[in-house]
């Protein structure tokens, strides 16, 4: 299998299958369809069938899928069958909000360290972490050898901690600031922006 | 044009590369190509030419596109020429951040009511709102005809809320809960889920 050969964009489905998947074995259920499965995700069964042919021979037709075979096989292809270590960086709100988010668990990530620049956040705990200062913040990463982090900073800044973040080794960045990351080829970033999403859905309302 | 005719998969492009012009018009820039615009997106040229001509004949062999013009059109398709009422349910550390949220200006949207169960916020101000009882929500969403919310509620209270929500008229609804929501036919529900952001990034690492 070689990740120069799969388009980006079937990639970006795979974990939307993933969570559909989870969801489907959380509730005891064992086997699945690709038209279920596409009416639970809003992708075209035959899109769905397509996709997960180009990692194998996975169904088999009239049976359906292997829930549980399915999400292994799609855990193992992200790289989610291990536990990655995520930092934050940036504790405002949404700093907050990220470090106590319940949707990580079992999906292959670990909130590792909090960083600020702010006097009066470095120290202060948050759940079981204590906010480290981003003085520290490169040391640290090359020392974990962290490869992600949420970057939740204001936009004024996100560009300059992003560099800071690629020179201590980070190669994906999840940024909620409102701007453009440019980054060195080899990085990955991702966007939160619910503007998008917004937008997405206002196409079909009157 | 036809809603219907028109794929979902399409539709969710539409604001990413509408994202894109903006950016490119805020530096002055006035045509682009499909190259250009799929560097920017990280989709190919192909696919945006496809996606775009759905819509009409919008650019010129060898002249590109012209970036007013797509713009004017995109807000059109994606009815964000107008601006459209949002309110924000769950004043926790998400409702906060998304209540200051810089990104919405000029997108289409405008934050309109803060609502929250818990009487200690109720009364409080966020920015210039003040956090209103969620047992006046109902009332208030059809006296405005709201039809989009944001869902910043814990997971345990998203589904119950959601329903309140689809009760009052709202016929959009964003989900920060870690949950699938349950909606009848007719509503559209995005889900922000910062795991499948990282899961897409997580294939391309070592």
């Amino acid at each position: 299998m070689n990740a120069e050969k799969i388009p980006d964009i079937i990639i970006g489905r795979l974990p939307v299958y993933l969570r559909a998947l989870q969801r489907l074995s959380d509730k005891g259920i064992q086997t699945t369809s690709s038209q279920e499965l596409g009416e639970i995700v809003g992708i075209s069964a035959a899109q769905i069938r397509k996709d997960i042919s180009q990692f194998g021979e996975f169904g088999k037709q009239g049976t359906g899928y292997s829930i549980p075979f399915l999400i292994e096989r799609l855990k193992d292809i992200l790289k989610v069958d291990r536990v990655w270590d995520v930092v934050i960086v940036g504790m405002g709100d949404i700093g907050h909000a990220l470090a106590r988010y319940q949707g990580f668990a079992n999906r292959g990530f670990n909130i590792r360290m909090l960083f600020d620049n702010d006097p009066k956040k470095v120290g202060q705990k948050v759940g079981n972490f204590e906010i480290l200062d981003m003085t520290v913040m490169a040391d640290y990463l090359k020392q974990n050898k962290i490869k992600i982090a949420m970057l939740t900073v204001p936009a004024t800044a996100a560009q300059e901690v992003a560099e800071q973040l690629v020179k201590a080794g980070v190669r994906a960045i999840l940024n909620y600031a409102p701007i453009s990351l440019s980054v060195p080829k080899g990085v990955k970033v991702q966007h939160i922006d619910p503007a998008i999403h917004l937008q997405r859905m206002t196409y079909y309302l009157d």
